[in-house]
């Protein structure tokens, strides 16, 4: 049987059209899709494609100030629809293009967080050139206690394993120096707690702190680390790679003579980008629900959102809730049952 | 009556001779330097050049792995005779070559912490394209409460208005959002208090909240955040654009095409490197302590270690330590005089 998954296409910048064009490259890879949005933009480049169903839902709030309010306002909303399908078992994953606040704010209200996590986190792999650098959590959580780091952690490692394909992903703890000792009393914790859970663990290794460069050095697969950090981090990179490459952009066109060399160049630096091409993880992955949500970044082109698809349609072939659930369980960091109250006053905190 | 600034030469990953040529330089324009570190590497450069004085002092801890522990232990040490000879009083700020950790400490023991100051905080000027962005503070605190980071702004506005000479200087708080509510509730309650303290201020304008992006963009001219979101903003600066700058060097190489393409291009780059060269505004600035004190990087070339020399003349000669004072007097965010016990346990805990 094909994994199913269910996809919101009204976040992208490019237009629905261009997230149904990516819908119909992974489909061909034998993913079933279902496209939410405007059927009259969907329809004629899904038309006569297999394994593509559009299901009309024009109406879009990819684009909501308060997501959670959204969501909960608008049931029929293309991303509430897409998210449901899954809640409901008409799909196995969910994909939202360009609309992260409102991917969290569905999925926590209708497919729910997963049996002993204490937080949903959101993934990030950083195109590096030696391959993706997963970071987590790029922003669900702007304050995370250490057992929710600890959590973090294996919740990056079942998903490298998965979508991403990383037999033994090395997990690492983002900090101010190398050794056990520096960071934050928190991040101090969490060293110690997750020194202790990863070691020896048959399908992941341990690295230890690493410091900010090694976002891009690959000295790990998975860097750990709080939502505010995590999403400065981010926007960090952003900045910084723009400028740099803007930069010589500009002096590429600075001179007839640089103009010459930078087309001379074109072909080299094509293969570079390539490398280090944000679409090809897929974008960012929500982890800690009871199914697997993938966010591609809303200026992604179609093939970042067939890549996104694709891993989404892995991780769940793959079982990546299971083994998440699994691989906390053995190593002791499930959330233990609460009592009636606790639950639903903590289930009120998620969905705000 | 000129400036004297006091120079630690042994930590350049060049050698003494490099920081010597720089003082040479910064001689020419005018500041009056003494040089500690081994008398026959540093003479011959020196040789008959007005304004330079060598202090033989061959002992380095530059690479002592507890910093404050070499210092306690080697009062002869380069990096304490330069850092005694502010305090007492033979200059008026100090300049330590690629050694943070030394500087810190000796400043610390020896210049102490200016009055009113709760914490040191370490400044770094990021080169971007509109001209240097302070990063405040990137290591010395790494945890700060919210008063702390108050006065770092103060700090690092009234750093920006002398050593960088940048009029009246906008000072923003990084956060993972713009809107006065995103953020910990620590970096909310820094927004609202600094909100309140900078508005209508004479010499500074109150951005608010900038995100990781805007270390790039030129948003602010002082962005102000704890020491470990700091030091892990600097690091993943560095990795990226390392990173970014690396594979476009490699992309340059890989074929004849490329490489004749990245010759013509050359001097085109070679003027956004200038724009973007880390060493024009001197390295790292130690803010709250009695006297100035500054970090050039170790890799530094004689240019840099020049402007770091000139850099903290200017901030000595105008004043920072006083205006960092006044500032804080009239905003109502010195802090108060504590108990004689609460003191002691304070000074203590700041030399660890």
């Amino acid at each position: 049987m094909p994994v199913t998954v269910a996809v919101d296409t009204t976040g992208a910048d490019l237009g629905p059209g261009e997230v149904a064009a990516g819908a119909v490259l992974a489909a061909r890879q034998g993913v079933h899709v279902r496209l939410y949005g405007p059927a009259e933009l969907l329809r004629p480049v899904v038309d006569g494609v297999a394994n593509v169903e559009v299901i009309d839902a024009p109406l879009s709030i990819a684009k909501a100030p308060d997501p959670a309010l959204a969501v909960r306002s608008n049931p029929d909303a293309s991303v509430v629809q897409a998210v449901r399908a899954v809640a409901a078992g008409e799909a196995d994953a969910f994909v939202v293009a360009g609309a992260t606040g409102a991917a969290l704010a569905a999925g926590l209200m209708h497919v729910r967080r997963a049996k002993g996590i204490h937080r949903p986190a959101l993934a990030l792999p950083l195109p590096a050139p030696s391959g993706p650098v997963t970071l987590v959590d790029v922003g669900a959580n702007v304050e995370a206690r250490p057992d929710h780091l600890v959590q973090f952690a294996f919740m990056g490692a079942a998903m490298a394993r998965t979508s991403l394909g990383i037999e033994r992903p090395r997990v690492a703890l983002l900090s101010n120096g190398e050794e056990p000792t520096k960071g934050t009393p928190d991040v101090v914790e969490v060293h110690a707690l997750l020194a202790e859970r990863l070691a020896g663990h048959a399908h992941v290794d341990w690295v230890g702190n690493v410091e900010g460069v090694d976002v891009i050095t690959g000295a790990a697969d998975v860097i750990v680390t709080d939502g505010f950090t995590g999403n400065v981090t981010l926007k960090v990179i952003e900045g910084v790679s723009q400028a740099v490459v803007g930069g010589i952009r500009g002096a590429a066109t600075s001179s007839p003579m640089a103009m010459l060399g930078g087309l001379l160049m074109k072909p080299a630096l094509g293969r570079f980008r390539k490398q280090i091409d944000p679409e090809g993880p897929g974008g960012a992955y929500l982890l800690g629900l009871r199914s697997l949500g993938v966010v591609p970044h809303g200026r992604f082109t179609r093939h970042g959102f067939s890549q996104a698809i694709l891993r989404a349609a892995q991780g769940a072939e793959q079982q990546v809730i299971d083994l998440i659930h699994s691989d906390l369980e053995a190593a002791g960091a499930l959330r233990r049952a609460p009592s009636a109250v606790a639950s639903a006053a903590s289930a009120d905190r998620s969905t705000e």
